[in-house]
């Protein structure tokens, strides 16, 4: 779709796996607010025509010459950041920044000039590498995760993007540790994965920060002991958490994309070891703080894809679900079809939604 | 002094030591860019009159009645941070920020209102609760250190901040690691002590940054590889970095308290897993950065005082000095008596000096 001329579902052709990909059927996927951004908020006149879509699963349907890992019939989910397992991030156990895809060469324009989509011959762009609103997507298999196939795909195709990001800025980035306190701003889905991790990770207090309480409820099922509306305080959140907890929170991870969100969420840890996280995307502003906010012992950390290195930490998560290690069935509130992907757009776009789970074609 | 109207040394009176405190001949004491940032830059009203100076050293005089750990005669490091050994922040081996003293109190008038100086009887300030621009002081032996009887007071002094500061800031905070790649920016004392903390801790390149050249020989001497001029670029000196290190650094210590400097020092930084720390101070200007530099896998930190818990840490300094593992000799630039302490603070205030010894009293 482009913003204001979308294009018809049908017109759009996806070419055969060459090399060493694969194609992939998607049985379903969520809509997550990165394809939002990219539609009204960053959009880049660069970055159009393209099928939007990130955060699916499905089903291997053909594979190129050089596949070997993969087979048809399996189950799969795309990975918008690649694991070639190669380079020198890859070979980091302390980073998951791989220098294969969309990401590293045009991040702005989110997507690589290479597509297998085209439209009348035009080409049209594969967004996050992805494009998982689509009955049918192409992709290198550096990209591609095989998951186990008793995983229900309209479930963990949800740890495509916006669980598995959460949960890992709590277990991975901020290694948010036992008896700590914590809090995490933004109730959206990444949010709320973001309380289930502190949880899983042993967080004995976990402050659960909105604008919207209707979100408090839900934050309870995935952990959270506090709630807290900046609405109903006179003063800054960041003052009103250190009251709180004597001196500021051990770890908070920001999910709202919000700058002085950012800032709050670091001004509310306590100084000495306290750990912030900005999870949230925006490229349209700077964040700030003062220097002693860091000088004063303060650590800020930003989190990718949850700092899961994609084709190892995908598939683990997958089973981590598979036995109720981790929840994703309670981030679903809607469900519908892909001919009403633009409702599902509007349903998140007003935060009515925690996640819709748009099927695509039958599991 | 006041800034404009500075009282006579003769005339501040010095109180016999209390309680748990001691009274200490200052023997000698270097200038560090603090004692001008509270004389002409963060100037708040109520921190004056007071008695600058927080780099010294010298001999215990006499005890108040609850000191047991020290005895006159022994030789001492004043801290400008305490070390109770009771509070939360000194239990945890993360944090040198003990709650006693002015540091957590009055931070903004960088000193306590309770003071053993008098003029005519009217309060004179502590500065950094030390004020070692003065024959005398008085300190909780909280925040006191006894050194090993063989150091020379007139090089050691310099261990009671810049050189720990920026030792420490590559050595703990940053964590510098063997065969790492550092940027250092500003070689003043604390940016040439980083300089050397990351050679200490087996960095294999070492950029040294500062727009004035007549540094680079001195960054030479503590380890600096490499030597980059902003000036003699047209690029950003963070790109001018990233190319010449294919990339970005590992590890970036900012030493300059200018607020567009931290942030070239985080975005010189490698993706993935890049670490910059602020260790130049000011509090008049925040400090900022595109929310993606920290997605991308950086991680920004602050350093006080280097990290080091400080009646442990400045001991074994000492002994790193005695031992030629921590050099300060080389730091040394400039002597004068203290009745020359305004020339030192000019000296330093127009970028003239490294290090100014002040001497105070005979060893």
């Amino acid at each position: 779709v482009t913003p204001n001329k979308p294009l018809l579902m049908e017109e759009i052709e996806v070419a055969p796996p060459q090399a060493n990909e694969v194609r992939i059927k998607i049985v379903a996927t969520g809509v997550c607010h990165t394809d939002l951004y990219h539609l009204f908020e960053g959009m880049h006149k660069d970055g159009f025509p393209t099928v939007l879509g990130h955060e699916g699963a499905g089903i291997i349907e053909s594979v190129g010459p050089g596949v070997t890992e993969f087979q048809p019939g399996d189950k799969v989910i795309p990975l918008f950041i690649a694991q070639c397992g190669e380079c020198r991030f890859c070979k980091n156990p302390k980073s998951n920044n791989c220098t294969e895809g969309w990401a590293a060469l045009r991040p702005d324009v989110m997507s690589l000039e290479d597509t297998r989509f085209t439209c009348k011959g035009k080409k049209v762009y594969q967004f996050m590498g992805t494009s998982t609103f689509s009955e049918y997507t192409v992709m290198n298999q550096n990209a591609v995760a095989k998951i186990d196939p008793a995983a229900p795909l309209d479930r963990v195709c949800l740890l495509g993007c916006g669980i598995s990001t959460g949960y890992g800025a709590a277990v991975n980035t901020a290694a948010v540790e036992p008896g700590s306190t914590c809090a995490v701003f933004g109730l959206g889905a990444v949010g709320l994965a973001a309380v289930m991790g502190c949880k899983n990770a042993g967080a004995k207090k976990i402050f659960a920060i909105d604008i919207n309480p209707d979100k408090f409820e839900k934050a309870k099922v995935f952990g959270a002991t506090d709630f807290v509306n900046p609405r109903d305080h006179d003063k800054p959140i960041s003052q009103v958490l250190i009251e709180l907890t004597n001196g500021g929170v051990d770890f908070s991870i920001e999910c709202t994309g919000n700058v002085e969100v950012m800032r709050s969420a670091l001004e509310c840890c306590v100084q000495g070891w306290g750990v912030s996280v900005i999870v949230g995307w925006t490229n349209m502003n700077d964040f700030s703080a003062k220097p002693i906010q860091l000088i004063g012992g303060r650590t800020w950390k930003g989190s990718l894809f949850g700092g899961f290195k994609s084709k190892d930490g995908v598939p683990q998560l997958v089973k981590d679900y598979l036995v109720k290690k981790v929840k994703l069935d309670e981030f679903v509130t809607h469900k519908m079809n892909l001919d009403k992907v633009n409702d599902a757009i509007e349903l998140m776009k007003h935060g009515k939604c925690i996640r819709t789970i748009v099927s695509v074609s039958p599991q």
